[in-house]
């Protein structure tokens, strides 16, 4: 018999992305996605599969997810707050959207005796970390975004819940996640502003920030062998490429793509905005340990997430 | 002029000893409670002081709360749910009345300008910690209780708010308190049912769990001590006894005092619940740093409250 998943934010980046792997490896598949952010062209494959099937809904609707769950195995918690950088503005989404939705997740998950949960949690988490590259089990953070907070929340209630009742957790702090679908954050912002206009780019800070990415179908890869492989109650893992770029370097990469020589005009400082981390490198040793590394690089994730976004223009004038 | 402080969980054993505190140290006091565990009785004597007022609120009324942080310089955080133990009966109340309730305090201070908060959290907070003593550096922790895990949101929404909107944060992570105006935890209840029946005792677990305590007046002080002297912009200590004793040394230091010699008759099992930890001791060589040392002895501690609570028996009526 199929294993039966439900996906939240499955009209999302990495949601639609682990729909589609999932419905390729056989699972019976539920979307969950209130299409906030998530867009439908990226179910339109996993909607011509009879495995899966959609529910509209917002995972502040407790009924609503508690039914979605029912007869569920596993459970692929992706929704979220993607709206990182303006947490500040709106401060109440966060704990809505990240830390109150996972809890009436995992209260469904309890009430319908759903066993297993998958999160996706972030490196935020790790505050503006000591030890870096940062391991799962650095000393106890100091949060420094709201964003942060919600999901270090989240991953409390998780863990808490599988100490209570009886829960596998596979929690994955990751880094910024490119490739196919990939619909915000700063490569999306630099190739919107680059076809605009090709011959100036405004960069956040001094464009020295480090930062690591991951390409999307190496997350879902590792994942899903976490999953397989690791064999605790509660299984915290780092998700990250084992390099890191400046973010100079991913805007060489996408002016060479584009074939563009904007001039760059940088708004200095050493951080894109106030709770932005100007280093987030994760020390990945513990997954890679069981058997799984990153395929692409990030250079070539970033090239990969170029092209993505130039044959998708449409996304564009869809986050104008 | 008088500084300006806001004791939300006034009605409550650690808040409404602040709020005879800071009344006696000069300030204007704002106790702020819903009573559904706080006793009007500790607040007799605040409510004779022209420098006190009471304000009968919910800290989920966002709009209650917020206007009566209008003026306020200094906000002692706490309200919680303090019913740890059925955590897994009600999992919502720690979400709603812990974090969702600390957010609420802090988008009050937000919009109304308060600059200083200073939170009860919890050496829950650790989980099941590997290193003992546990310092405020532990490791990463993995939450082990929904009190646990509402208090480390709690705690992370503090300093994210303290990172976005310059406020400054001090967050204690308590062991248990005793000591005058406890109404609840083992000693409460080992002294509640040995009045009810002198000649024989339950006991959860097997009496051999390792528990840290602190008194109260050395808990307050220790509180205010921090906020003179700690100079960073998120103040983090962890609050505690540099001892600890065995549930059966309190069981000893409580019948001497009661003059009883029951039976005692232990569950078993290593733990008194599930989601209780073993033990609970931490490092407090930080505050301690700082020149904050505790006063009293666990055992004196123990001796005092069974004192008040003989000389207060009408909270036994009022906790059935």
């Amino acid at each position: 018999m199929a294993r039966k998943a439900l996906v939240t934010g499955a009209a999302g980046f990495i949601g639609s992305t682990m729909v589609d792997r999932l419905l390729d490896d056989g699972w019976q598949v539920t979307g969950y996605d209130n299409f906030s952010t998530g867009f439908r062209e990226f179910l339109a494959a996993a909607l011509r599969n009879p495995r899966f099937r959609l529910i509209e809904g917002d995972l502040l609707d407790e009924g609503k997810i508690g039914a979605a769950l029912e007869g569920i195995d596993t459970v692929f918690h992706f929704a979220a707050n993607a709206d990182v950088r303006y947490g500040l503005e709106h401060p109440r989404r966060d704990l809505e959207q990240n830390t109150i939705a996972t809890f009436n997740v995992l209260e469904g998950m309890r009430v319908h005796g759903v066993k297993t949960i998958a999160f996706s949690s972030t490196g935020s988490v790790y505050g503006e970390a000591a030890l870096i590259p940062t391991p799962e089990d650095a000393a106890f953070p100091i949060q420094t975004s709201l964003y942060g907070a919600s999901k270090v929340a989240g991953e409390g209630l998780i863990e808490a819940y599988a100490e209570g009742f009886n829960i596998r957790a596979f929690i994955f702090r990751f880094v910024s996640i490119l490739g196919e679908r990939y619909t915000h954050g700063h490569v999306f912002d630099f190739c919107r502003n680059l076809l605009r206009d090709p011959t100036q780019l405004q960069v956040l800070g001094n464009g020295r920030q480090r930062k690591s990415y991951l390409y999307v179908q190496d997350c879902v890869d590792a994942i899903l062998h976490a999953l397989a492989n690791a064999k605790d109650k509660v299984n915290v893992f780092n998700l990250g490429a084992n390099e890191y770029v400046e973010v100079n370097d991913s805007i060489a990469v996408i002016t060479a793509r584009l074939g563009v020589d904007p001039k760059l005009v940088y708004a200095g400082g050493d951080r894109g905005w106030v709770g932005d981390n100007p280093f987030i490198f994760l020390d990945t040793r513990k997954i890679r340990g069981l058997g799984c590394s990153p395929k692409l690089t990030i250079r070539d994730g970033v090239a990969k997430t170029v092209d993505w976004l130039m044959e998708n223009r449409w996304v564009f004038e869809s986050r104008a």
